[in-house]
């Protein structure tokens, strides 16, 4: 068999191809897919394949604030609307997108997997109702197939989150980074990185892979004992060469699951392998384990370096009281084209709003 | 969404149902699924729905000895039958069974993943010539959902293995199951349940999952201290104790990853809970944690015990010699109808030949 190691956008497009190999289904001219994340109820753009402008980059929304398609994650129902401008007439704000960018018709599939909602399916065409009971029959195998497909490829990475933390309870290691922690620490990257998009040209696929990766930056500190990993005052230099080598050790950790979990076949894994292997490092060349510099650090560790920092200085620790936002939000803008990313603190802080309501969202919860 | 729990064979009857509603498939009379054991060459019968009786359960060959099939696997292409019958009289064997069955037709799909092959999904119709062109289009999407949903589930079982080998290693704990035990002590398990499979109704989805979940049996060991995991002498009762308690500590391991992983909605979870909770159970009640008696013992354990300690006198430990293998059946049929289950013993032994070629494929190899 040939080897196959693309991403699932470049999936999706073959997918796509394949569907308008169909005589019926020429027509089909988008397909897209977006994600739900449950614990902030957000639906966010993930992969697409269209053959004209893409009308709906790095959008997100509350699903609470989309009763229609709300109603379609709890009742796994589907969704026909064969006449889009209709729809963008009476103000609907991404159906004028969509008409926006020629489509004129929608065909809407809810994804499931185990009994819970991941996301949806949107199909698109620039035909006016294009979606007639015929084509709805031809399409249902894809759409299950495109489900299907982006599923496993998340199912990888879930596995790897459930086996870091079987590893974690087994290896009976005590652990600072609490569910809360990473759970936010996910987030304020996801935020950091959406704001970033556009100027650095980041596709929706590598924000949502940065922010499923980002929990895994401290895999390795399980190999560093407690007396380290918790002392309250300054390390000894040997301290800190065992605490620096939690970066190495992370990186073995995640190397030996690659293989086995099949991610050496996501486009995304050297996102994951940077995030753990530079997290520590500073713009200014003094962070570890490499001392880079600037853009020899990979964007996506500038960007979890200030999320884990700012997160751990507004968060109580056993040896330290929880700073204020604005406090900690000014010690990053002091270190700001020293040690940090400025564009990244800039992003933070720019987010500052949807920043409170993770931190009231994720106050006292565990990641599990 | 509505919640699927639902085995593979169930799955596969609902997309053969569906794409038997299109009205140019109704004839597809059969869908199956086979798959290949790369380290020994053998292409098995897994799951299948069949409109009229099935002609190929329990089937297993090597694949060097199907050179057309072979063909396929290398290359990736598909192979059509338009007239079973011919195919039959020149004394194709597995043709003549499809035709005594009523299928005249046939349609052979390799199956891939990340570059490996995995087997084959084989598709007939009760009717001669019925893969034109056309059907075979219309198709193509159905036989990639179908290998999808299947090498979906069986990625979490692999999975599952990659996590509990990152586990032993990161729990640094010597390790007595090397992999060319487990690897053998799997397939020892399979023989023995395709032998007893018409007697006890076992299906081809069982006896994979079998063979699949067998090398977790000791996952528990990982916290049994090396003083008594390796102690050459007997055990003192609390060090006895402290094996025992491999057993609940493993089901522990696997609970823990069930939910993560997806397990539970795999239709075979207990199997693998029945093996790593019973496999040293003895029939007349002698074993342990539970002292439970004859079929009170899940069969799957009953099989598991009988490859595990067989392969366990067969093989060379620090403390002992390996034992021929005569030595090892005589032991196994002095200790059936007390220890072990006579019927699990009796197809060990008539499986000598398959045992002795197990023996020599893995003789130093290491399951990785």
């Amino acid at each position: 068999m040939p080897a196959m190691h693309q991403g699932l956008s470049e999936r999706l497009i073959c997918l796509h191809d394949e569907i308008k190999s169909d005589g019926d289904l020429t027509e089909l001219s988008r397909v897209a897919v977006a994600l739900y994340d449950e614990r902030t109820d957000i639906i966010k753009t993930f992969i697409h394949s269209s053959d004209s402008e893409s009308p709906l980059d790095h959008s997100s929304a509350k699903l609470a604030s989309l009763p229609s398609l709300k109603e379609l994650a709890l009742t796994g129902g589907r969704r026909t609307i064969n006449d889009l401008e209709a729809v963008a007439e009476s103000g609907q704000e991404h159906a004028g997108r969509l008409v926006s960018c020629g489509y004129l018709s929608s065909y809407t599939v809810p994804m499931g997997s185990k009994g819970q909602f991941v996301g949806f399916l949107f199909l698109n065409s620039v035909n006016k109702g294009f979606f007639t009971p015929k084509v709805i029959q031809r399409l249902r195998p894809y759409a299950e197939l495109i489900a299907q497909v982006v599923m496993r490829e998340l199912d990888t990475v879930r596995m790897m989150h459930a086996a870091v933390k079987v590893i974690r309870q087994v290896s009976t290691v005590r652990d600072e980074e609490t569910g809360a922690h990473l759970a936010r620490m996910a987030r304020y990257s996801r935020l950091i990185a959406t704001r970033m998009a556009d100027r650095h040209g980041l596709s929706d696929e590598f924000i949502e892979y940065l922010f499923q990766f980002t929990p895994l930056h401290d895999v390795g500190k399980i190999s560093v004992p407690d007396h380290i990993l918790f002392k309250p005052g300054k390390l000894s230099p040997e301290e800190f060469e065992v605490m620096k080598a939690h970066v190495v050790r992370g990186l073995e950790i995640i190397d030996m699951m690659a293989f086995d979990f099949g991610m050496h076949s996501l486009a995304y894994f050297t996102v994951l392998r940077n995030v753990i292997a530079y997290h520590h490092e500073a713009l200014d060349g003094s962070g570890y384990p490499h001392g880079l510099r600037g853009d020899e650090i990979p964007l996506e560790a500038r960007i979890a370096a200030v999320a884990d920092v700012f997160d751990a200085l507004t968060s109580e620790r056993p040896y330290k009281t929880a700073w204020s936002n604005q406090r900690a939000y000014d010690l990053l803008l002091d270190l700001a084209g020293t040690k940090f990313d400025p564009d990244c603190v800039a992003a933070l802080i720019d987010s500052r709003h949807d920043i409170s309501e993770i931190q009231a969202r994720f106050e006292q919860t565990v990641f599990d």
